[in-house]
Formats: C-alpha cells, structure tokens, sequence
C-alpha cells in the first residue's frame, strides 16, 4: 500500500508514545508524514525532534499548535504573540509545512465574541512578519462551533479565509473533517481557498453519533457519518496534494495500544479517505 | 415589571410540572405568552390546552416542533410529512404564532447531509400547502452545528434563509441564541431575514462555559458567555417585535423547583436580555 498521501498527527497516540517512540512506529509502517504537537517536541528537546525527522526522512505536514491570542489585557495578548513566535521558529526548524493556528476563544469573563475576533484578527498579524521572514506560513484552523467559546472563534472556512484575505501572504487554512463537515458551505468555500492557495493542511477524524465529550471522543474514519472522499477529492481540486493527517482525540483510542490504532488508521485511510 | 416580551417555553420546567400548572405558575406571575411542546399538549389533550391557553387570554409564541423530515425510504418520509401535518393542525387549534421545525438530521446509518438536506427541503415543500391553507406559519429552527448528525442538517440562519427563499411564503426562521450565538454572519443574517420578514420566534438560552452535555446542559441567561441584548436589537430592528420565549434544557435547572426557575428566568430576561 502506498502510504505518501498519510500523516499522522501525534497527538492520536500521544497517551501511548512520546515523539521517538511514534516516530519509530510510524515509520515502521512506511508512513512518511507526521505531525507533531509542541508539548510532544518540548518533551524530547527541538534538536532531538528535529535530527529524528531529518534523519527519517519525514515530511512535518504541520506542527500543532500556535493561536490562543485574546487575552483580556495587552501584555497578556503580547505574551501569546511572543509565545507563538517561538512556535514559528519551532515549525521553522522542523521544516514544518505550516505552523497550525487554533486561535483561541473569549478572554476570561468576557462575552464579546467580535471583540475576541478582532484581538485574533490582530494577534495573527503582529506574528505574521515573523512568520513571513522565517518562511513558516500560517494555518488558521477553523474549529467547529461548540468550541467558539474556548478555544477558537474562528469557526468556520468561510470566515478563516475571509480573514485571510484581510491578512494577506503567508496565511492559509487547515481543514479538519471533524470541524466543517456540517458546514453547509463547505465546498464552495474549498473551492474560494484554491483560488488563492489557501489550503495548507488537511486533518481528517470522524463525528460520532453519539458524541459523548466534547473534547475527547473524536471518531476513527468510518466509525462515524463523515463521507471523506467527496471533501478529500474537493480540496485536491481546489490544488493540495499534500498527505492527509490522522487527528483523533479519543479517550477510546488512547486506551488502546498505539500499534493497534497505527494500523487501524492505516487501514480506514485506505478503505474511507483516499 | 413588564413582562409583556416574555415567553416561557415549556420544556424549561418540563419536569416539574405539566401544562395546566405551568400555565397556572406563569399566570400567576403575570407572564402572557407561552410555547408548549407536543407532547405536554398531548399529555392532556388539544381540547384542554386549547380551553386552556383560551381562558387565560395568553399568546402561543410558537409550538415545539415539527419537522425530523429525512428517513431511510419514501414511506418514512410521508409517516414524517403526515406527522407534521398533525402538528399543524395542533398549532392552529392553540392559534400559535408558528410551528417550530427541528428538521432532523441523517437517517439512519446515512453519511449523505446534502441528500438529508434535500429531505428537508421536500418535507417542508409537502407540508407548506397545508400549512398556508392552515394559517400556520412554519419556522425553521436552525440548530447548533453540533446537532447536525442526529437532530437538525440546517445549522446556520444564513442555511435556513436559504431554505426559506426556496421555498416562498409561509415559511420562516426561529432564532435560538443557543443554536446561532458564535455565527460570524449573524448579525448580518438577522437583517437578510428582516427584509423578508422571516423571523417569526425568538429564543432566548444561555451557552455555558464548560458545557458538559451536548443536550441537557444549556444555560440561563447571564450563567454563560452570550450578550443577549445587541441579538434582540438586532431583532427588534429587522422587525421582529414578539416575545423572547425562554427555552433551557438543562438537568440542573430541571431538579430546581418550578417556582424558582420561572422567578430567575423573569429576573434575568430583566437583568440580561430586555
């Protein structure tokens, strides 16, 4: 089987293995593409992680993640931004595809979402020079609509890429299945992200039926009511060829062994996403 | 206290009491609107509700709800269609406002939304001719994005304006903040659907932060993060000016008594949301 168009994002066995450990299980199983979160790289040291990569020959289709940058006061927005400027320079020195953006929610006790829109709107570009300069571009993820008020109020493609027009080169999207697939939009707003090169990740993970937490039950491709192939043939129409990276935060995966959801990953790629 | 722009939709105290007390308690505190469930109607019967909602001179603001319009086959489709029909015919009785559809979400076993939305579409096209005739208004309610598997495939107010505009007279939108707080277009959306007069019910509940059931933990008004009041300007200003009907499912407030939930949903519809 060829496994080029597969990544795996580590936070979907990060229970199980730190980033040497999936890296080594991975390629094992001739995958050639991960995406690693910053904790996962803190954790073994940004010179570990990154000769681990070279050394692989792995392609980094994204690092997880920059963003959370409303905060309820200026120094606190300044810190984000600062702390997403080492973010840049981590993705920069994994040679990462994208530094991926998960832009955060409300300032505490606020409930001004159009102003929390306006601090990420403003966030992104005080970062983008640096981003620019250190050539990472930067993925805003939209994040389903239950999560507006935590963890990122960009919600939907349309608005990511009505932000990105406003902000100009060096930004783009990361589509997850998980977070548009109900957008009733989704397609023609894949089509507007090609015609400008915005498309610069694309996650894939299933919505259950029941979803039983919020966070924490994301579905295995299949298990769960998203058609991928339609979504996976759009965004290669609208110009991404890049692999497609296995996202799932699970409860239920984590408790299995990371071999074990390596190769079920493997197998429903193949049988639902290519 | 006016409380003339207060509604108390009925499955907010659904557990403590039925429609002839709840009715009773909302009289007693001088509310004069209401908008019951079928099944409360039900429990004890269209002749009483409507002798009932009669005596007490009050406004039905909207009956919950028709719609769940996709099904496995053609048969199941009609079971639905003729249903609906029903709760036309209980809406007129009680004189209300509009029937309020939750339109349903896949069928069983379906990865096809855009097929469950064309469902939709033909189920409302069946039952608008008898709802014309019936002088019942239909609202579309859109539901949380969340909700897009099992409950309702229309997700935005943007979606549903859609809809409505397909579909010509007769045929409406109800706005739950609940369900359209974190859109982006909303305000936008609200004023589209002033142009057409399209806003035929106001719903007003609260989004808690973290919320721990994706069904049964939505909030009163001020427990959570949505500005209710610049929504019902924008409301009031596309020409909507009935009641605002509180509308909270929620485990917590269901084991409160009855009379301390209806005296905090008076108080902070004065505190938050006027």
């Amino acid at each position: 089987m060829d496994l080029e168009g597969l990544s795996i994002n580590l936070a979907t066995v990060r229970e199980q293995w730190d980033m040497r450990q999936a890296v080594d299980a991975c390629v094992g199983h001739g995958i050639t593409a991960i995406a690693p979160w910053r904790d996962q790289v803190e954790k073994i040291g940004l010179t570990e992680a990154t000769r681990i990569v070279r050394d692989n020959g792995l392609r980094v289709t994204d690092l997880c993640r920059g963003g959370m940058f409303p905060a309820p006061d200026a120094a606190g927005r300044q810190r984000q931004i600062d702390d997403n400027k080492r973010a840049v320079d981590e993705a920069a020195a994994l040679a990462a595809d994208a530094l991926v953006l998960v832009v955060g929610g409300l300032p505490e006790g606020s409930r001004d979402i159009a102003g929390a829109r306006a601090m990420v709107r403003d966030g992104i570009a005080a970062l983008l020079p640096h981003a620019r300069a250190s050539k990472v571009p930067l993925a805003i993820e939209p994040l389903h609509p239950m999560y507006a008020a935590d963890r990122a109020c960009v919600n939907t493609l349309e608005q990511a890429l009505d932000l990105c027009d406003e902000l100009g080169e060096g930004v783009g999207v990361a589509i997850d299945t998980y977070h548009v697939w109900w957008d009733p939009k989704l397609f023609e707003q894949i089509a507007r992200a090609g015609q400008g090169r915005r498309i610069l990740a694309h996650h894939i993970c299933d919505w259950l039926v029941p979803t039983r937490h919020m966070l924490l039950d994301r579905g295995m491709m299949g298990d769960g009511v998203i058609d991928f192939r339609p979504i996976r043939r759009a965004i290669e129409a609208a110009g991404y060829s890049g692999p497609q990276a296995v996202e799932i935060l699970s409860e239920t995966w984590w408790k299995q062994p990371g071999e074990h959801v390596l190769k079920t990953c493997i197998a429903r790629y193949n049988d639902f996403c290519r």
